[in-house]
Protein backbone atom coordinates (compact mmCIF):
# COMPACT_ATOMS: atom_id res chain seq x y z
CA UNK A 1 0.00 0.00 0.00
CA UNK A 2 3.30 2.54 0.13
CA UNK A 3 2.19 5.55 -1.47
CA UNK A 4 -1.56 4.93 -2.14
CA UNK A 5 -3.31 6.51 0.01
CA UNK A 6 -1.27 9.75 0.52
CA UNK A 7 1.16 10.41 3.25
CA UNK A 8 -0.22 12.01 5.87
CA UNK A 9 -2.55 8.67 6.14
CA UNK A 10 0.14 6.35 5.86
CA UNK A 11 1.95 8.27 8.60
CA UNK A 12 -0.97 8.76 11.23
CA UNK A 13 -1.36 4.39 10.73
CA UNK A 14 2.34 4.36 11.86
CA UNK A 15 1.53 6.38 14.86
CA UNK A 16 -1.22 4.57 15.61
CA UNK A 17 0.26 1.06 15.40
CA UNK A 18 2.56 1.91 18.27
CA UNK A 19 -0.47 2.05 20.70
CA UNK A 20 -0.33 -0.66 23.19
CA UNK A 21 -3.11 -2.96 21.90
CA UNK A 22 -2.69 -1.66 18.53
CA UNK A 23 -0.83 -3.47 15.78
CA UNK A 24 0.06 -2.44 12.16
CA UNK A 25 -3.86 -4.08 10.56
CA UNK A 26 -6.12 -2.62 13.48
CA UNK A 27 -4.48 1.03 13.12
CA UNK A 28 -5.11 0.99 9.36
CA UNK A 29 -8.87 -0.30 10.40
CA UNK A 30 -9.17 2.64 13.14
CA UNK A 31 -7.46 4.80 10.46
CA UNK A 32 -10.83 4.34 8.04
CA UNK A 33 -12.99 4.62 10.77
CA UNK A 34 -11.73 8.12 11.83
CA UNK A 35 -11.57 9.25 8.50
CA UNK A 36 -15.11 7.94 7.76
CA UNK A 37 -16.38 9.37 10.76
CA UNK A 38 -14.17 12.91 10.70
CA UNK A 39 -16.89 15.28 12.57
CA UNK A 40 -18.16 12.36 14.90
CA UNK A 41 -14.67 11.41 15.52
CA UNK A 42 -11.30 12.29 13.82
CA UNK A 43 -11.65 15.79 14.67
CA UNK A 44 -12.84 15.28 18.57
CA UNK A 45 -10.09 13.22 18.64
CA UNK A 46 -7.33 15.54 17.63
CA UNK A 47 -8.47 18.52 19.47
CA UNK A 48 -8.82 16.06 22.94
CA UNK A 49 -4.85 14.67 22.36
CA UNK A 50 -4.11 18.51 22.10
CA UNK A 51 -5.75 19.38 25.25
CA UNK A 52 -4.19 16.78 26.52
CA UNK A 53 -0.29 17.36 25.52
CA UNK A 54 -1.01 20.79 27.04
CA UNK A 55 -2.77 20.37 30.30
CA UNK A 56 -2.07 16.46 31.65
CA UNK A 57 1.11 16.63 34.45
CA UNK A 58 1.70 14.48 37.17
CA UNK A 59 0.58 15.18 40.69
CA UNK A 60 3.67 16.62 42.46
CA UNK A 61 2.55 14.90 45.79
CA UNK A 62 1.28 11.38 44.52
CA UNK A 63 2.37 10.79 41.02
CA UNK A 64 -1.60 10.99 39.77
CA UNK A 65 -2.19 12.42 36.24
CA UNK A 66 -4.28 15.29 36.43
CA UNK A 67 -4.29 18.78 34.82
CA UNK A 68 -3.57 20.58 37.92
CA UNK A 69 -0.05 20.88 40.02
CA UNK A 70 -1.57 18.84 42.65
CA UNK A 71 -4.22 16.53 41.56
CA UNK A 72 -8.06 16.29 43.04
CA UNK A 73 -7.50 13.49 45.42
CA UNK A 74 -4.43 15.01 47.09
CA UNK A 75 -7.09 18.36 47.13
CA UNK A 76 -10.07 16.91 48.84
CA UNK A 77 -10.26 17.30 52.01
CA UNK A 78 -12.42 14.36 52.63
CA UNK A 79 -9.67 11.85 51.60
CA UNK A 80 -7.98 10.36 54.47
CA UNK A 81 -4.82 12.00 54.61
CA UNK A 82 -3.15 9.29 57.19
CA UNK A 83 -3.95 6.86 55.42
CA UNK A 84 -1.72 6.05 51.68
CA UNK A 85 -1.91 3.23 49.33
CA UNK A 86 1.24 2.47 46.88
CA UNK A 87 0.00 1.32 43.61
CA UNK A 88 3.00 1.25 40.27
CA UNK A 89 1.07 2.71 37.92
CA UNK A 90 -1.51 5.48 37.58
CA UNK A 91 -3.61 2.73 35.43
CA UNK A 92 -4.11 0.87 39.25
CA UNK A 93 -4.73 4.14 41.00
CA UNK A 94 -7.66 4.38 38.83
CA UNK A 95 -8.34 0.67 39.12
CA UNK A 96 -8.99 1.42 42.69
CA UNK A 97 -10.97 4.35 42.21
CA UNK A 98 -13.19 2.21 40.22
CA UNK A 99 -13.66 -0.19 43.01
CA UNK A 100 -14.75 3.11 45.29
CA UNK A 101 -13.68 1.62 48.45
CA UNK A 102 -10.16 3.64 49.26
CA UNK A 103 -11.06 6.66 51.11
CA UNK A 104 -7.42 7.63 51.66
CA UNK A 105 -4.71 8.89 49.42
CA UNK A 106 -2.06 7.78 47.06
CA UNK A 107 1.25 7.11 46.10
CA UNK A 108 2.15 5.62 42.41
CA UNK A 109 5.63 4.35 42.07
CA UNK A 110 5.98 4.65 38.13
CA UNK A 111 6.83 0.96 37.96
CA UNK A 112 8.07 -1.97 40.04
CA UNK A 113 11.72 -2.79 41.12
CA UNK A 114 13.07 -5.12 38.21
CA UNK A 115 16.44 -6.72 38.15
CA UNK A 116 15.87 -7.24 34.59
CA UNK A 117 14.98 -4.05 33.29
CA UNK A 118 17.10 -2.69 35.34
CA UNK A 119 14.64 -0.22 37.30
CA UNK A 120 16.16 0.10 40.78
CA UNK A 121 14.43 2.56 43.90
CA UNK A 122 15.99 5.59 42.60
CA UNK A 123 13.92 5.35 39.18
CA UNK A 124 10.93 5.01 41.02
CA UNK A 125 9.27 7.69 43.57
CA UNK A 126 10.43 5.22 46.77
CA UNK A 127 12.71 7.68 48.00
CA UNK A 128 9.52 10.48 47.53
CA UNK A 129 7.02 8.09 49.27
CA UNK A 130 10.09 7.61 52.26
CA UNK A 131 10.17 11.70 52.58
CA UNK A 132 6.47 12.01 52.28
CA UNK A 133 5.36 9.35 55.61
CA UNK A 134 8.62 11.22 57.53
CA UNK A 135 6.89 14.54 56.99
CA UNK A 136 3.03 13.84 57.18
CA UNK A 137 0.62 12.82 59.59
CA UNK A 138 0.55 8.89 57.76
CA UNK A 139 -0.25 6.23 59.91
CA UNK A 140 -0.98 3.50 57.84
CA UNK A 141 0.50 2.35 54.41
CA UNK A 142 -1.30 0.04 52.02
CA UNK A 143 1.00 -1.93 49.70
CA UNK A 144 -1.45 -2.36 46.87
CA UNK A 145 1.16 -3.66 44.09
CA UNK A 146 0.57 -6.78 41.55
CA UNK A 147 0.93 -9.95 43.36
CA UNK A 148 3.98 -10.87 40.42
CA UNK A 149 7.39 -11.56 41.58
CA UNK A 150 8.34 -7.86 40.54
CA UNK A 151 5.52 -6.40 42.49
CA UNK A 152 6.38 -8.75 45.61
CA UNK A 153 9.72 -8.20 45.79
CA UNK A 154 9.05 -3.62 45.29
CA UNK A 155 6.42 -4.40 48.48
CA UNK A 156 9.34 -6.00 50.57
CA UNK A 157 11.71 -3.53 50.00
CA UNK A 158 9.19 -0.63 50.85
CA UNK A 159 8.57 -2.09 53.69
CA UNK A 160 11.92 -2.87 54.89
CA UNK A 161 12.96 1.07 54.13
CA UNK A 162 9.78 2.15 55.99
CA UNK A 163 11.00 -0.36 58.75
CA UNK A 164 11.95 2.55 61.50
CA UNK A 165 8.98 4.48 60.87
CA UNK A 166 5.93 4.08 63.25
CA UNK A 167 3.56 3.29 59.98
CA UNK A 168 1.43 0.51 60.19
CA UNK A 169 2.26 -1.49 56.60
CA UNK A 170 -0.33 -3.29 54.95
CA UNK A 171 -1.25 -5.14 51.63
CA UNK A 172 -3.93 -6.15 49.62
CA UNK A 173 -5.41 -9.63 50.90
CA UNK A 174 -4.73 -12.78 48.23
CA UNK A 175 -7.53 -15.20 47.86
CA UNK A 176 -10.09 -16.37 45.73
CA UNK A 177 -11.31 -13.94 42.94
CA UNK A 178 -15.02 -13.09 43.57
CA UNK A 179 -16.30 -15.06 40.91
CA UNK A 180 -13.71 -17.40 40.75
CA UNK A 181 -13.96 -21.20 40.04
CA UNK A 182 -11.20 -23.03 42.12
CA UNK A 183 -11.24 -25.51 39.30
CA UNK A 184 -9.75 -22.16 36.84
CA UNK A 185 -6.99 -21.04 39.50
CA UNK A 186 -3.58 -21.58 39.74
CA UNK A 187 -1.99 -23.49 43.04
CA UNK A 188 -0.63 -20.79 44.14
CA UNK A 189 -3.83 -18.49 44.41
CA UNK A 190 -5.02 -21.65 46.23
CA UNK A 191 -2.31 -22.09 48.75
CA UNK A 192 -2.62 -18.42 49.55
CA UNK A 193 -6.33 -18.56 50.35
CA UNK A 194 -5.71 -21.91 52.19
CA UNK A 195 -3.99 -20.26 54.33
CA UNK A 196 -5.57 -16.86 54.76
CA UNK A 197 -8.74 -19.29 55.17
CA UNK A 198 -11.40 -17.54 57.56
CA UNK A 199 -14.22 -18.51 60.51
CA UNK A 200 -17.32 -18.63 57.87
CA UNK B 1 -12.09 7.08 38.34
CA UNK B 2 -14.80 9.76 37.58
CA UNK B 3 -13.17 13.30 38.27
CA UNK B 4 -9.78 11.50 39.37
CA UNK B 5 -7.79 12.47 36.07
CA UNK B 6 -9.25 15.33 34.87
CA UNK B 7 -11.83 15.66 32.62
CA UNK B 8 -9.47 16.61 29.59
CA UNK B 9 -8.20 12.94 29.94
CA UNK B 10 -11.19 11.47 30.57
CA UNK B 11 -12.43 12.77 27.39
CA UNK B 12 -9.72 11.31 25.68
CA UNK B 13 -10.08 7.91 27.00
CA UNK B 14 -14.07 8.19 26.45
CA UNK B 15 -13.11 9.02 22.41
CA UNK B 16 -10.44 6.79 22.01
CA UNK B 17 -12.91 3.76 23.51
CA UNK B 18 -15.01 4.21 20.37
CA UNK B 19 -11.76 3.45 17.91
CA UNK B 20 -12.57 -0.15 16.88
CA UNK B 21 -10.41 -3.12 18.38
CA UNK B 22 -10.19 -0.51 21.53
CA UNK B 23 -11.99 -1.03 24.75
CA UNK B 24 -12.46 1.15 27.89
CA UNK B 25 -9.65 -0.94 29.40
CA UNK B 26 -7.34 -1.02 26.45
CA UNK B 27 -8.44 3.12 25.71
CA UNK B 28 -6.59 4.11 29.29
CA UNK B 29 -3.84 2.35 28.66
CA UNK B 30 -3.31 3.81 25.51
CA UNK B 31 -3.50 7.38 26.66
CA UNK B 32 -1.59 6.27 29.59
CA UNK B 33 0.78 5.58 27.13
CA UNK B 34 0.41 8.99 25.13
CA UNK B 35 0.79 10.81 28.28
CA UNK B 36 4.07 9.21 29.07
CA UNK B 37 4.94 9.40 25.36
CA UNK B 38 4.16 13.18 25.25
CA UNK B 39 6.51 14.29 22.95
CA UNK B 40 6.97 11.51 20.90
CA UNK B 41 3.46 10.20 20.45
CA UNK B 42 0.78 12.51 21.46
CA UNK B 43 1.88 15.76 19.90
CA UNK B 44 2.49 14.05 16.53
CA UNK B 45 -0.34 11.81 16.86
CA UNK B 46 -2.64 15.19 17.49
CA UNK B 47 -0.90 16.95 14.53
CA UNK B 48 -1.44 13.91 12.35
CA UNK B 49 -4.75 13.76 12.63
CA UNK B 50 -6.03 17.19 12.36
CA UNK B 51 -3.23 16.97 9.13
CA UNK B 52 -5.47 13.92 7.90
CA UNK B 53 -8.96 15.74 8.97
CA UNK B 54 -7.89 18.42 6.91
CA UNK B 55 -6.54 16.64 3.66
CA UNK B 56 -7.87 13.04 3.41
CA UNK B 57 -10.59 13.00 0.60
CA UNK B 58 -12.17 10.17 -1.43
CA UNK B 59 -10.74 9.93 -4.94
CA UNK B 60 -13.56 11.10 -7.24
CA UNK B 61 -13.23 8.02 -9.49
CA UNK B 62 -12.53 4.90 -7.78
CA UNK B 63 -13.39 6.23 -4.04
CA UNK B 64 -9.95 5.60 -2.37
CA UNK B 65 -8.63 7.60 0.27
CA UNK B 66 -5.60 9.93 -0.34
CA UNK B 67 -5.02 13.83 -0.15
CA UNK B 68 -5.95 14.65 -3.84
CA UNK B 69 -9.34 15.29 -5.85
CA UNK B 70 -7.85 12.05 -8.15
CA UNK B 71 -5.95 9.07 -6.26
CA UNK B 72 -2.45 8.07 -7.20
CA UNK B 73 -3.48 4.91 -8.29
CA UNK B 74 -6.01 6.35 -10.76
CA UNK B 75 -3.14 8.97 -12.19
CA UNK B 76 -0.82 6.82 -12.19
CA UNK B 77 0.09 6.00 -16.04
CA UNK B 78 1.84 2.77 -15.82
CA UNK B 79 -1.34 1.31 -13.91
CA UNK B 80 -3.82 -0.70 -16.72
CA UNK B 81 -6.88 1.10 -16.92
CA UNK B 82 -8.56 -1.55 -18.89
CA UNK B 83 -8.73 -3.97 -15.63
CA UNK B 84 -10.94 -2.95 -12.76
CA UNK B 85 -10.52 -4.79 -9.54
CA UNK B 86 -13.93 -3.81 -7.56
CA UNK B 87 -13.52 -4.16 -3.75
CA UNK B 88 -16.11 -3.33 -0.95
CA UNK B 89 -13.78 -1.35 1.14
CA UNK B 90 -10.79 0.76 1.12
CA UNK B 91 -9.08 -1.94 3.65
CA UNK B 92 -9.69 -4.20 0.55
CA UNK B 93 -7.47 -2.39 -1.77
CA UNK B 94 -5.09 -1.82 0.91
CA UNK B 95 -5.08 -5.67 1.48
CA UNK B 96 -4.66 -6.07 -2.76
CA UNK B 97 -1.76 -3.14 -3.01
CA UNK B 98 0.23 -5.30 -0.12
CA UNK B 99 0.29 -8.36 -2.36
CA UNK B 100 1.85 -5.90 -5.33
CA UNK B 101 0.58 -7.98 -7.62
CA UNK B 102 -2.77 -6.13 -9.20
CA UNK B 103 -1.33 -3.59 -11.83
CA UNK B 104 -4.70 -2.18 -12.97
CA UNK B 105 -7.44 0.66 -11.28
CA UNK B 106 -9.88 -0.19 -8.81
CA UNK B 107 -13.16 0.51 -7.49
CA UNK B 108 -14.32 0.87 -3.89
CA UNK B 109 -18.39 -0.18 -3.52
CA UNK B 110 -18.21 1.86 0.20
CA UNK B 111 -19.67 -1.71 1.38
CA UNK B 112 -22.06 -4.72 0.11
CA UNK B 113 -25.79 -5.01 -0.43
CA UNK B 114 -26.99 -6.50 3.01
CA UNK B 115 -31.08 -7.20 3.18
CA UNK B 116 -30.68 -6.95 6.92
CA UNK B 117 -28.26 -3.91 7.41
CA UNK B 118 -30.73 -2.49 4.70
CA UNK B 119 -28.11 -1.82 2.24
CA UNK B 120 -29.17 -1.33 -1.79
CA UNK B 121 -27.42 -0.49 -4.66
CA UNK B 122 -27.57 2.73 -4.15
CA UNK B 123 -26.22 2.89 -0.81
CA UNK B 124 -23.23 1.44 -2.79
CA UNK B 125 -21.19 2.98 -5.81
CA UNK B 126 -22.28 0.62 -7.66
CA UNK B 127 -24.37 3.15 -10.50
CA UNK B 128 -20.82 4.70 -10.44
CA UNK B 129 -19.37 1.77 -11.75
CA UNK B 130 -22.01 0.91 -14.50
CA UNK B 131 -21.19 4.57 -15.64
CA UNK B 132 -16.99 4.32 -15.40
CA UNK B 133 -17.51 1.05 -17.31
CA UNK B 134 -20.03 2.43 -20.01
CA UNK B 135 -17.67 5.58 -20.41
CA UNK B 136 -14.08 4.15 -20.54
CA UNK B 137 -12.23 1.65 -22.45
CA UNK B 138 -12.84 -1.18 -19.86
CA UNK B 139 -12.08 -4.73 -20.70
CA UNK B 140 -11.86 -6.51 -17.54
CA UNK B 141 -13.72 -6.44 -14.34
CA UNK B 142 -12.03 -8.49 -11.17
CA UNK B 143 -14.90 -8.97 -8.28
CA UNK B 144 -12.63 -9.12 -5.48
CA UNK B 145 -15.64 -9.17 -2.76
CA UNK B 146 -15.41 -10.84 0.25
CA UNK B 147 -16.46 -14.81 0.35
CA UNK B 148 -19.41 -14.10 2.41
CA UNK B 149 -22.96 -14.70 1.89
CA UNK B 150 -23.26 -10.68 1.67
CA UNK B 151 -19.68 -10.29 -0.54
CA UNK B 152 -21.55 -12.76 -3.30
CA UNK B 153 -24.42 -11.57 -3.42
CA UNK B 154 -23.05 -8.47 -4.81
CA UNK B 155 -20.61 -10.05 -6.56
CA UNK B 156 -23.88 -11.34 -8.29
CA UNK B 157 -25.75 -8.26 -8.07
CA UNK B 158 -22.73 -6.57 -10.52
CA UNK B 159 -22.11 -9.19 -12.98
CA UNK B 160 -25.98 -9.01 -13.36
CA UNK B 161 -25.76 -5.52 -14.15
CA UNK B 162 -22.97 -5.79 -16.54
CA UNK B 163 -24.56 -8.63 -18.58
CA UNK B 164 -25.38 -6.53 -21.43
CA UNK B 165 -21.84 -4.92 -21.52
CA UNK B 166 -18.88 -6.60 -23.58
CA UNK B 167 -17.09 -6.76 -20.30
CA UNK B 168 -15.31 -9.92 -19.23
CA UNK B 169 -15.87 -10.23 -15.20
CA UNK B 170 -13.70 -12.29 -13.15
CA UNK B 171 -14.28 -13.32 -10.12
CA UNK B 172 -10.87 -14.27 -6.97
CA UNK B 173 -10.22 -18.04 -6.92
CA UNK B 174 -11.49 -20.23 -3.89
CA UNK B 175 -9.36 -22.61 -2.74
CA UNK B 176 -7.33 -23.52 0.43
CA UNK B 177 -5.33 -20.81 1.75
CA UNK B 178 -1.56 -20.53 1.12
CA UNK B 179 -0.34 -22.16 4.63
CA UNK B 180 -3.55 -23.50 5.20
CA UNK B 181 -4.40 -26.98 6.86
CA UNK B 182 -7.18 -28.89 5.14
CA UNK B 183 -7.74 -30.16 9.15
CA UNK B 184 -8.52 -26.61 9.89
CA UNK B 185 -10.57 -25.53 6.45
CA UNK B 186 -14.17 -25.88 6.74
CA UNK B 187 -16.50 -28.14 4.48
CA UNK B 188 -17.30 -24.86 2.22
CA UNK B 189 -13.33 -24.02 1.33
CA UNK B 190 -12.64 -27.93 0.68
CA UNK B 191 -16.00 -28.03 -1.50
CA UNK B 192 -14.95 -25.47 -3.55
CA UNK B 193 -11.26 -26.31 -3.89
CA UNK B 194 -12.23 -29.65 -4.97
CA UNK B 195 -14.56 -28.43 -7.67
CA UNK B 196 -11.74 -25.88 -8.62
CA UNK B 197 -9.26 -28.27 -9.08
CA UNK B 198 -6.67 -28.10 -11.36
CA UNK B 199 -4.08 -30.76 -13.64
CA UNK B 200 -0.62 -31.11 -11.09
Amino acid sequence: MAGTAGKEVEHLIDLMAKLPGLGPRSARRAVLQLIKKRGLLLEPLAQAMAEVAIHARECGICGNIGTSETCEICLDPKRDESLICVVSDVADLWAMERASVFKGRYHVLGGVLSALDGVGPDDLRIPQLVRRIADTRVTEVVLALNATIDGQTTAHYIADQLSDSPVEITSLAQGVPIGGELDYLDDGTITAALKARKTF
